[in-house]
C-alpha cells in the first residue's frame, strides 16, 4: 500500500486539477470508502460530509451497485449509441418511472455539463429562439454553453457563447430586492424575471434554465410560489422550462426529484451525480413528450460517443433499485427533518458566527458571518482554519466561500449525522 | 435472454438517440462481444469493422481491462477530482510516457468533446487571444465550443459560440485548391491557412485545432509537409497547436499517437476513445510544460465532477499495459501494411465503384463514386443497400456519406481482416 505522501506527490506531478492554481495543491489521498466513510492510505477514517462533489448519494461502495458494474463489465462494457442495449433501455425506464407522466424519453450524456448543453440545444430547436435565461447564483457545467449559462465567477473567463442572459434569483438572506419576507422575495424575484423576459423580448427567449435548488451557490431553497411563478411565466411567454437537477436530484433533498416538493413540472430535466452516485460517469436529459416528438421526423443535431454507455446504465439500474428497496429517499428526508435541521437550528442559537441555516433532506448550508447584523461573510482565512480543524477531527467537509454545506450521503445514519454535527459544533466552538 | 425485437423496441420507446430523427430508428441490438466480434440477442455473429464509434481499439471485452474495472470497482469507484487517487496518477503517468517529452500533465475529462473544450480554454487563457481555427472537414464534439469548432453539417444548427474560424484542409481527391499532386495540395492548403491567419489578424488567433488525421470526415491522411507546415505557422504567429487525437490516437493508425508518423509536436493533445477503448467514459488533454506552468499560480477556470474518475483511470492503466504487452500498436501497423492496404488496392482495381482508397493502420476509407471520372459520390440509397447487405453477411460496417470506413479493432487478426474484406468484395460485386 502506498503512503498518503507518495500518492499525493505523484498526483500533483502528473494530474492537472479542476478550478485550481496548480502550484499550491495538496490533494488529500483517498484509498477506499464504505457508506458514509472514506479512508486515506494511512488508515485514517473520515466521515464524508461532502459526498465528494455532492454525488455519492447512495454512499461509497454500495455492494449492489459495485456488483452490477462488475457483472456488466463481464457482459458488455461498451457499445455505440446507435445500437440497442438491454441495460440502457432499463435504465431509461427506471428514470422515467420516477418522473411526472409527461416525460417520455431519456437522452444520456457523460455528466451534468453536457446534459445542460443538450437540454439547451433541444429548447432552442423546439422554440426556434436563441436566448437562455439563468440565475447569477448558479453552476451548470464547464463546457461552452453550460459555462456561460453558469452565473458565478467561473463564467467570466469563459464567455465565448452568445445568447445567455442572467437574472437574480430569490435569496432572502442577501436579498437583491429589498425584501423582508419569503413571500415578498418570491414575488419580487418573479417580477424581476418577467421584466427581463419582456425587456429581452419574449420571442427571443428559448429557455429558462435553473437549478431547482441552487446548490454550489448556497443551497438556496426557493421561497413559496417562486417555482410555480417561473412555470407560469414560461407558459405565458412560450418558453421551455429546464430544471437542472444534477445536484438536487435522486434523494439529495429527500425526494426523487427536488421539484417533487414544489408545485411545478418542467419541460426538460437534467440529471447526473445522484442517478448512479457517480460510480460511472453519466448524466442526461429527461424529455417531455412534445419536445421528444418534435424530433420524430427532424434530426436531433447532438450526440456523443458514450451516450447510453452500458456500464453507466448498469450502475443506474442498480442504484435506483437499491434506493427504492432501502428507502434511501425517505432516509434523506427523515435525517433532514429529525437530525440535521433541528441540530443546525440548535447550533445557530449557540454560535454567533452562524448567520443562517437552510436546507432540506441531506442538502443544507450553514452560512458563517463575521457579524450577524451586517451579515458580512466570514473571511477566507478563518474558513481555511475551520476546514483544517474539521479534517483533522475526521470530518470531510464541503466548503464554499463562507459556507459549510452539510451534504453527506443520503444513506447516512442518525448516529453518523449526530457525530458529524458534534464535530462541527466543536470546531465552531474553538474558532475564536 | 430477451430477443432482438424486444430489446430494440424497448430502446426505441425510451431512449433518445444521437444525431437522428427518432421516428424511424431501428437500432441493432447487441448482446455481447469478444475481440473483433459482437453477437446479437439471437446469437448472430458480426465481425466488427466499425469498432463501434471507432473506439474499441483493444477489441471487445479484453479480459485484462474487464478485470481491472472489476477490481477498481471493488476498491473505490469514485472520488472527487480534488482528492488524490493512486490509479489516476498511474494513468496520467502511462499516457505521458507515450507522448513527447515536452508534455508534463494530463487533464482528464469524460470524453472527446470536453477534452477539446478544455484545450480551447487553455489556449485562449495562455495566449490571451480569442479565435480558434479549425478545418471545415472535421468533428470535435457536441458541446458549445467543440461543436462550433466542428466543420461539418453538425455545426450549423448549433452556432452559438463566437470566435471560431474555419479553413479547408488538404484533401487531394476533392481538392479545394486546384492541386494535382500531394505536394501541391499541401503547399496550397498551407498558403490558404496562412492567408486566413493574416486576414483574421494573427494577434487574435489563440489556437489551431485539427484532427491529426481527420476521421469522420473521411480519414484524410495529410499530405507530406502539411502538419510540419502548420506547426511552423503556429510558431511564426504565436498560436497554440492543438492536435485532436480522439479518434486517431492509441493504436488506430499503427502508432501510439497519429502524429508520431509525422514530423510534428503539438502544444496540446486531446484524446478519448482508444485510450481505454471506451470501456468507461473518459477523455482528456495532454498539456505541454509551458502551458501547464502558466496555471501554476493562476486558477484554471475549468473542471468537472468526474475528472480523473478512478474506474476510468483503472481501465486506462490496464489498456495501455495490455496494448504494450500484446504489441497492439504494431499489430495495427502490420495489418494496415500487409492486409488492409494491399487488399483494398486490389479491390480498387476490380471495382469501378471505388474512387479512392486511403489510410494507415486500422484506419482506412473506401470512397465510393457513381462515376470515376467526375468523382460524383455514390448516392445514399445505394449506400443503404450496401450497408444492409454487409450486415446480413455478418459484417458491422462504419458508413459515412459515400464512404465505408474500414476501422476494425487494432487487435484484429490477419484472417479476420481477410474475411471482412472478402465480405466487402462480395457485397461490392453484387451492388449493381
Ligand atoms: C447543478 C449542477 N449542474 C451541472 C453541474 C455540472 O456537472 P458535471 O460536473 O458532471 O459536468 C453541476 C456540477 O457540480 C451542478 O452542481
Ligand atoms: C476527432 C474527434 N474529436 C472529438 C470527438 C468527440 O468525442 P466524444 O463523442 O467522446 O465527445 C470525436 C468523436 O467521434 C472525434 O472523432
Amino acid at each position: 500500500m502506498p503512503s498518503n505522501e507518495s500518492v499525493s506527490l505523484s498526483d500533483r506531478s502528473t494530474v492537472f486539477h479542476s478550478w485550481s492554481a496548480q502550484g499550491a495543491l495538496a490533494p488529500l489521498a483517498i484509498a477506499s470508502g464504505l457508506g458514509s466513510r472514506v479512508w486515506d492510505f494511512d488508515g485514517k477514517e473520515y466521515l464524508d460530509f461532502s459526498s465528494q462533489l455532492v454525488n455519492v448519494n447512495i454512499g461509497h461502495q454500495h455492494p449492489k451497485v459495485v456488483a452490477a458494474i462488475q457483472e456488466q463489465a463481464a457482459l458488455l462494457t461498451t457499445v455505440a449509441p446507435a445500437h440497442a442495449n438491454a441495460t440502457r433501455a432499463e435504465a431509461a425506464r427506471l428514470i422515467l418511472d420516477r418522473a411526472p407522466e409527461v416525460f417520455e424519453k431519456v437522452f444520456f450524456t457523460n455528466g451534468g455539463a453536457d446534459a445542460n448543453e443538450n437540454a439547451i440545444r433541444m429548447a432552442r430547436l423546439y422554440t426556434g429562439r436563441d436566448k437562455v435565461i439563468s440565475h447569477y447564483r448558479s453552476y451548470h457545467g464547464n463546457t461552452g454553453a453550460a459555462i456561460v449559462a453558469t452565473g458565478d465567477w467561473r463564467r467570466m473567463p469563459n464567455e465565448y457563447a452568445r445568447g445567455h442572459v442572467h437574472v437574480f434569483g430569490p435569496y432572502l438572506y442577501r436579498s437583491e430586492f429589498w425584501a423582508s419576507t419569503p413571500e415578498e422575495e418570491s414575488a419580487r424575484a418573479l417580477r424581476h424575471l418577467e421584466r427581463v423576459i419582456q425587456s429581452e423580448g419574449p420571442d427571443t427567449v428559448a429557455a429558462i434554465l435553473i437549478e431547482t435548488i441552487p446548490g454550489t451557490a448556497g443551497i438556496l431553497v426557493p421561497p413559496p410560489g417562486y417555482l410555480k411563478g417561473v412555470r407560469e411565466l414560461a407558459d405565458r411567454y412560450g418558453i421551455v422550462l429546464i430544471l437542472d437537477e444534477v445536484m438536487a436530484g435522486f434523494a439529495r433533498t429527500g425526494q426523487w426529484f427536488a421539484f417533487d416538493a414544489f408545485d411545478v413540472v418542467p419541460d426538460l430535466i437534467t440529471f447526473a451525480k445522484g442517478v448512479n452516485s457517480g460510480y460511472v460517469p453519466v448524466g442526461g436529459v429527461l424529455i417531455s413528450g412534445p419536445i421528444a416528438h418534435h424530433f420524430d421526423e427532424r434530426v436531433f443535431p447532438g450526440g456523443l460517443t458514450y451516450s447510453g454507455h452500458p456500464l453507466a446504465a448498469a450502475s443506474i439500474v442498480a442504484t435506483l433499485h437499491a434506493m427504492a428497496d432501502e428507502g434511501v429517499v425517505e432516509n434523506a428526508r427523515t435525517i433532514g427533518e429529525s437530525v440535521i435541521g433541528p441540530t443546525l437550528a440548535r447550533l445557530a442559537s449557540t454560535h454567533e458566527v452562524i448567520g443562517e441555516v437552510r436546507g432540506t433532506g441531506v442538502f443544507w448550508a450553514v452560512e458563517l458571518v463575521a457579524d450577524r447584523a451586517s451579515r458580512e461573510p466570514l473571511d477566507a482565512a478563518t474558513m481555511g482554519r475551520l476546514k483544517s480543524s474539521l479534517l483533522s477531527a475526521g470530518l470531510l467537509p464541503f466548503i464554499a466561500e463562507n459556507r459549510i454545506h452539510i451534504v453527506p450521503p443520503a444513506v447516512i445514519t442518525p448516529a453518523e449525522a449526530d457525530h458529524g454535527l458534534a464535530l462541527l459544533d466543536e470546531a465552531l466552538s474553538v474558532l475564536r
